[in-house]
């Protein structure tokens, strides 16, 4: 018999998050005030985020306990399952060997539970009754709202206006979990007001919503804010997902020689990645972790690493990360949650260190991909999961050429139930590659008005 | 630690499907050919069924193997989760132990493909190219979509016309998996054109599209048809539920003293229940099965055992079973999937000997339990399963007032990821309950014009 599954037990799931920050050669370069182009320390944070995600950013300890109160609501899902591709394999004539981590059996349908459950919790444990957050297309917006029915607390989503109306399942999900949505630009803040004034039927975009979520968080003390990706402990939250494919890999006998991730701000590469990172740093292995980002917004494989903002706005701290210009406004591609201007600061120190690659892919070459997964593994995979099954198919054939049986492991970050009109429209020829030009990143990149410290 | 989730290991899978036939005290009546009012045999069926599955419809052996090549597409996704509910328990503040076995984890998102595989397999087998179907709301077309694609066969789905348009991700997916979907009427049939020339604009119905499906399979030698409840083997096909989750009871140190599971032609009910009345019948046990069907159709809790057509125009052999007459239209509830006039043979006969019970809810109190689930256990059930769902509670509640700490099995068939829009309807308070009335069902009665045999 071919073992398909690998399975874990609930007294497997990991009981640490892993930090990879205590494991790293050249430590993050500190955030900045942008007016004194200071350091700036964590209690810049404390009017939005509960004093324990503030430690856990800026903490060098290398694991940091699960409380039992979130692995309880855990094990809802977790541990979640790892798959053979055979009839990937098959498909491809590889003699790769292909793995998947399935994490799309949550119960809003990706990786982005694991650090919603988490954060709810720390608010919850600093008194805090009600979390406001952005979404853009609402994988982040549903993973909160869920968390935040877990432990009886309101949750407030700005989403933004263009999916508000365009993709109204999210939106109902999140109103079924019991969650305020409202379509960013919004009457309800002065952000929402300033951009309705300028512009009544401005779409909205993920920084306007950000502004929103932070605003209302910011008028009320019962009242924090949470990020979905990007910031360090929302990484570190993710990396269960990775201490749980090394117990399942060495079930199966065997470990990945490469890696592969989408990449939107980071959490959903370094969560898979991050603790085989250890083991190549600690243990001298060498495996290859690939992150995966969309042609149509190439930080990571077409950017620069230097200071900018985090936010389109420019309000956030200065951060050094690989980055296309805070302004930088990538074309409406279907994998919503790729579309950021620049990459989390840890994982782009990890890069800079070539401790990472990244590899890039259009949408068109990414549906293919995802096409030939569902048809071969049946799981309709999320638009932004298929840049990674792109990626992974891509090293699956250099094996063939190479006469290679490396293992290859993908993560599957999430399902595409909720992204079937991205398949309708790549069914009818109607996707397009949006390439984008050197001068179209330089003209980006030029217009900041930041020094070069790195 | 209270462990929540009860996962078997793939040697754990059930090797083999439980035919109900060989233990019931009272074997099931003989289909009828309408015209004679003889017993008719298999044979009629061969034309448009291979005979393995012919034989398996009529088998009296108590097992029938699952062949290998079916059980390695079944580990893509079985042995499927149980879940104790302790959430839910918690909510409805009751003394009774709540546990749901989740088919939702399979690739189309429900219980349905376990049959799709095994009648795919057989087809194959028998040297078929293509298979057609009819589907309602897609869960069934997506599965055998899902189904062909593993044995790289054509797949051809007539989708009510009404879904067709209405629901288009399920269409998109199907075409995903490389179906070809029509909406149904279509005028690629004589049945189809028929009903166009009287009715340019046709919403369809089930029983169109099933002349329509079943049309194509009659012209063509290498093409099939395939049903996805009623008929005995397709039932037998989704006895695996019940296996395995009698397996997981035991590894849970529980046995279930209620079963309950939605009912719409039988299959999803018979998958969880058949193995633990097997229990019942040979080992003395006291299980009780009970199925949960919609007030707006309610064939077990208020319609007659009798004689009556399987499909609305009158086609198929005559079939005893509990029925609300062939020609009955239910209201458009949102679970489309128990919108069937009648009950599976098998089913009618052991509600008819006192072996199951039924409950009927409707669909406000269907979804009352359903946000209520999703709020607690963080699934957003099917709302067929729903259905399932509210009768839980009920017998939670019951169990609350009696003072009795039972244990309840929840068949969890499905999730509701392509059904958001019946949960906004629900939100918006816009879902009507559809109570039928005793004249109503009279009405539809006594337009049979079929003897009573029974």
């Amino acid at each position: 018999m071919k073992q398909k599954k690998i399975v874990l037990n609930e007294d497997q799931m990991p009981t640490h998050y892993y930090n990879i920050v205590a494991d790293m050669p050249n430590k993050p370069l500190p955030p900045l005030n942008p007016e004194t182009m200071d350091p700036i320390g964590p209690e810049a944070l404390s009017g939005i985020f509960p004093m324990e995600l503030i430690q856990q950013e800026v903490t060098t300890e290398r694991y940091v306990e699960i409380p039992e109160e979130v692995r309880d609501i855990y094990r809802k899902w977790r541990p979640t399952p790892m798959y053979r591709a055979y009839e990937l394999e098959k498909a491809l004539d590889t003699p790769a060997k292909i793995y998947y981590k399935y994490e799309g059996v949550s119960p809003s349908g990706s990786h982005k539970p694991n650090t919603a459950v988490a954060q709810a919790y720390y608010n919850k444990q600093a008194g805090i009754k009600k979390i406001t957050t952005e979404t853009g297309a609402g994988q982040w917006g549903s993973a909160l709202s869920f968390a935040c029915s877990q432990f009886g607390m309101e949750c407030e989503v700005y989403m933004v206006g263009l999916s508000y109306h365009h993709k109204p399942y999210r939106k109902i999900m999140m109103n079924t979990y019991g969650a305020d949505v409202y379509a960013s630009p919004s009457n309800r803040t002065n952000a929402g007001r300033k951009v309705l004034a300028e512009n009544p039927d401005s779409p909205g975009s993920l920084g306007i919503a950000i502004s929103e979520a932070i605003e209302m968080a910011t008028k009320d003390e019962k009242t924090n804010y949470a990020l979905g990706s990007v910031l360090n402990h929302v990484l570190m939250h993710q990396t269960i997902i990775g201490e749980e494919s090394i117990k399942q890999m060495e079930i199966a006998g065997d470990m990945p020689d490469v890696i592969v991730g989408p990449f939107g701000g980071g959490s959903n590469f370094a969560g898979i990645s991050f603790p085989f990172i250890r083991k190549n740093i600690t243990e001298g292995t060498n495996i290859r972790c690939i992150a995966s980002e969309p042609s149509s917004c190439p930080k990571l494989t077409r950017g620069q690493f230097r200071y900018d903002f985090g936010d389109t706005a420019g309000t956030t701290p200065l951060l050094p990360m690989y980055t296309l210009g805070h302004e930088f406004i990538p074309a409406p591609v279907h994998a919503g949650g790729l579309r950021y201007h620049g990459a989390g600061v840890v994982v782009s120190q990890l890069l800079k260190d070539k401790l990472i690659e990244a590899a890039a892919h259009d949408q068109v070459e990414a549906f293919e991909a995802g096409v030939l997964f569902a048809k071969t593994e049946g799981i309709l995979p999320a638009p932004e999961t298929n840049h990674a099954i792109a990626t992974a198919i891509r090293e699956a054939n250099r094996c063939k050429e190479e006469g290679k049986s490396e293992t290859i492991l993908i993560h599957l970050c999430g399902h595409g139930y909720f992204d079937l009109k991205a398949y309708e429209d790549f069914h009818a020829g109607k996707l397009t590659r949006h390439e984008i030009t050197e001068e179209e990143i330089k003209a980006s990149l030029d217009k900041l008005n930041i020094p070069e410290l790195v």
